[in-house]
């Protein structure tokens, strides 16, 4: 693969993403050295059992000065600490990425600590799933998948490319993003929904839960997601998901009114326009796995 | 099948799921006679060529007087029309009931019009689709799913035992709830889904949505039913559904507050909560189709 030019790559956190990753990078090009490092001496050891990672630390101290390409995949309030360890130590050439949800404020928290030489670009590879931890990791992961490149005015178009390129090559469609605009919209399709299924779940009496239906099951699907992830998540882009919240919250209560009216017509329009705009976008290019309710 | 004492069944509404209902009795015992009702006699048609009906009506006057077993299945702002019109026409013994999503409105208007004598049993069958239409009708869309009863206390055993052993013998789990009981349960597990649902759908920009993924995909699913169906349940059963928008409507302002202060131990309490919550019920109960986000 053309990571020819990436013969040795260090995947800081080797859980569910990072271990897809090197997974999948393994499974283009088995030549490829690829150094994990974990804060827990049994996860890397799952890591090197499936022949995800060559070699195992606990400190990326260990492996900074002959990385490639660094991918930062734990969760994004770790990334600080890793950054400054590796700083001093990356060779001029060398990448920095990530695979994390949020962009705007690590990209600002990357160029402050390597300096502006645009060594860092966030990737938000767009996979993922409930499950936790490397023993889940799958060379497919990100297979027909999007990744989004928040590459910034200092970013060399060199490393763009390069980077674009080692996402295309793990099967992903890659788009560029400014992180600001990466941010809002996450923050309203996937940062806002993952509040509203936590909110939502919250809702029944334990008795009610008993009859909930696939309907139910569906829309709170994104409440088992790891607590730890998604706090980093909600806290790192806390103002791009306010303004989310206070846009629903503004459409919450006009829809408020309208049942408070039994304003049937108004009711009906909401559903529809709902309904259209869903069918002509997102069921159209991601088809529902279950139509039952 | 023990219709052998409901020899005669009446469906009023052949859609998705009359159409089901007509197709899974035919399964068990094809000697039953269903008529259906309808206003389009495009879709009776199509209900007599898939051999769910065996005639079809477009005024249930037509058939009242014969059924033994009536089962509205239109949407629910239609059922004082047809209970007008069969009331004076029943047989003594004849039951009616439901497949409607609200039952409180439903069983006191059914009472009204039928009279006291407990013919009426509201039932909820909890299965369904996105689609529309006796197009999409099947045997099996009941097999393994939960139907709710709404007895009353002028509901005779009998009555209920009957129409008890009808839906279990399509395949389902009976529960019996008061209709005020079900009617709060389906707002919060349901019905404000549903709005959630569609709120969520209108709320990022478009070109947000071309990066949508299936996080969204399934939080959102629900906003892709029918609106005349999905009008008519939300206004029947409103005074539940606003007194859970405002229950949770609070849950948001809450969260909108942790965010603010950029609570971290905060917002990872209620993550936390909220995914032990349905790692504990529904996903256990009703195991996710996708894992992927």
């Amino acid at each position: 693969m053309a990571t020819s030019r990436l013969e040795h790559i260090t995947i800081i956190g080797v859980g569910l993403l990072g271990g897809s990753v090197a997974l999948a990078v393994k499974a283009l090009d088995a030549e490829v050295r690829i150094a994990g490092v974990g804060r827990r001496r049994v996860s890397l050891d799952k890591a090197l059992d499936v022949g995800a990672i060559d070699t195992a630390h606990l400190d990326a101290a260990e492996v900074g000065h002959r990385s490639d390409l660094v991918i930062l995949a734990t969760p994004v309030g770790a990334f600080a600490k890793h950054l400054r360890t590796i700083a001093p130590l990356l060779k001029p050439k060398a990448i920095v990425t990530d695979v994390g949800s949020t962009k705007s404020m690590v990209v600002r928290q990357a160029a402050g600590i390597l300096g502006r030489s645009g060594r860092f670009v966030g990737s938000h590879p767009m996979a993922g799933s409930e499950r936790k931890g490397v023993a889940f990791a799958r060379a497919d992961l990100f297979g027909g998948a999007t990744c989004i490149l928040t590459p910034t005015s200092s970013t060399p178009p060199s490393v763009t490319r390069r980077l674009k390129r080692f996402w295309s090559q793990l099967g992903m469609t890659v788009r560029q993003m400014t992180p600001g605009a990466h941010d809002k919209a996450m923050a309203r399709i996937s940062h806002f929904p993952h509040v509203l299924a936590g909110l939502l779940m919250l809702l029944p009496d334990k008795a009610d839960l008993e009859v909930a239906a696939t309907g139910f099951r569906d829309t709170t699907r994104l409440a088992s997601g790891d607590p730890e992830m998604w706090r980093d998540i909600l806290l790192t882009n806390r103002k791009a998901i306010l303004a989310g919240i206070d846009a629903f919250d503004e459409q919450l209560m006009h829809l408020r009114d309208l049942l408070i009216r039994a304003d049937a017509p108004g009711v009906e329009k909401f559903l529809t326009a709902a309904k259209r705009r869903r069918d002509a976008t997102v069921a159209k290019l991601l088809p529902d796995l279950s139509t039952s309710e």
